[in-house]
């Protein structure tokens, strides 16, 4: 398959660019720094990616980032970034990827425990995740053409840093697993999933 | 207790309301309308109200709106206004509500099935549920003074003829059912719930 993969220069998106590829898929990846390039959080500049790239059969976006911060500290600010980052960048690529979608194609976006478990600090990029998850429930039976659409959601990971100290208690999950979450969206035949990891 | 009701203007602000007053609570409703008004989409204007309420032992908040449009049709903005109105429009109540509420009190939102069940035109909604129920499981650990909170998450409602094609095959909830989950949250001692009805 021809796969735009955007946000491969974050662990989750390294993670699927290495394992689709693994699979023999023609993996084009697009961040800020390649070129073409894009900046998410702007409409414009997914659509000139996806001009440039053409026709694909799977779109799998791994972007978006929030501010971490004690309840009491997050302002209105904070909450509406993470909103135009994670959760518009994300649904972007759905409304106006769909055109770019060959029959049967899919599209994979990725969240990520906090919608599901509260972690400290972690309000706005719970609120961002939660958002793009229920989009994917609802969005996914109006695609056309056999397009499917899903997010895969991981817990927090065994081999980034990040974070770790927030989550405690909660179990680290493998690049193996995150892997397999993508390829299960991309090879599959679920759509309108969170797959959890 | 005394409780401030904003959305009583709707269907299930109302129900709460009329559940919450006949369990003698002094309950205090607020909507564009009343004096003091609210503009639920200006923060300030939630400050304003909040501060010529003076001290509560618990909010409720039944607001927000989006625009129900095949997802082909939706715009960056209805997704955007979708966000303002449903989610900072309750967000806003629960961060700027802390140092109004008394201790051991609480905060209600109000979501609906759309967060978990895909309808018909309902992705901008329902992006905007997810949003705030995800918000409430991870900002209900945070707050201070035993003050909880909680979304009520109504399915279709039977006494309110909106929609009710596109919820096609989904059993409509009954006033009687919506107002005993207020009742719930702002009685009971649960907090971080999605309280789905």
């Amino acid at each position: 398959m021809k796969i735009l993969l955007v946000g491969a220069g974050g662990h989750v998106g390294g993670v699927a660019k290495a394992e689709l590829e693994s699979r023999g898929h023609d993996v084009i990846s697009a961040s800020r720094s390649t070129d073409p390039g894009v900046d998410t959080s702007d409409p414009a500049s997914i659509a000139t990616l996806l001009k440039s790239v053409g026709s694909v059969d799977a779109i799998v976006v791994a972007v978006g980032a929030a501010a971490f911060k004690p309840l009491t500290e997050l302002t209105r600010e904070d909450f509406s970034e993470a909103f135009v980052s994670k959760t518009m960048g994300q649904i972007e690529f759905v409304t106006q990827g769909i055109e770019h979608l060959n029959d049967g194609g899919s599209i994979t976006v990725t969240t990520g425990v906090l919608s599901r478990e509260p972690v400290p600090t972690a309000s706005a990029a719970a609120m961002a995740n939660g958002a793009v998850e229920s989009f994917v429930i609802s969005a996914a039976p109006e695609l056309p053409r056999g397009i499917r659409l899903n997010a895969v959601s991981p817990n927090v990971l065994k081999n980034s840093p990040h974070f770790h100290d927030a989550f405690a208690g909660m179990v680290p999950v493998t690049d193996e697993q995150v892997g397999a979450a993508f390829v299960r969206s991309v090879e599959g035949n679920v759509s309108g999933r969170v797959i959890a990891v």
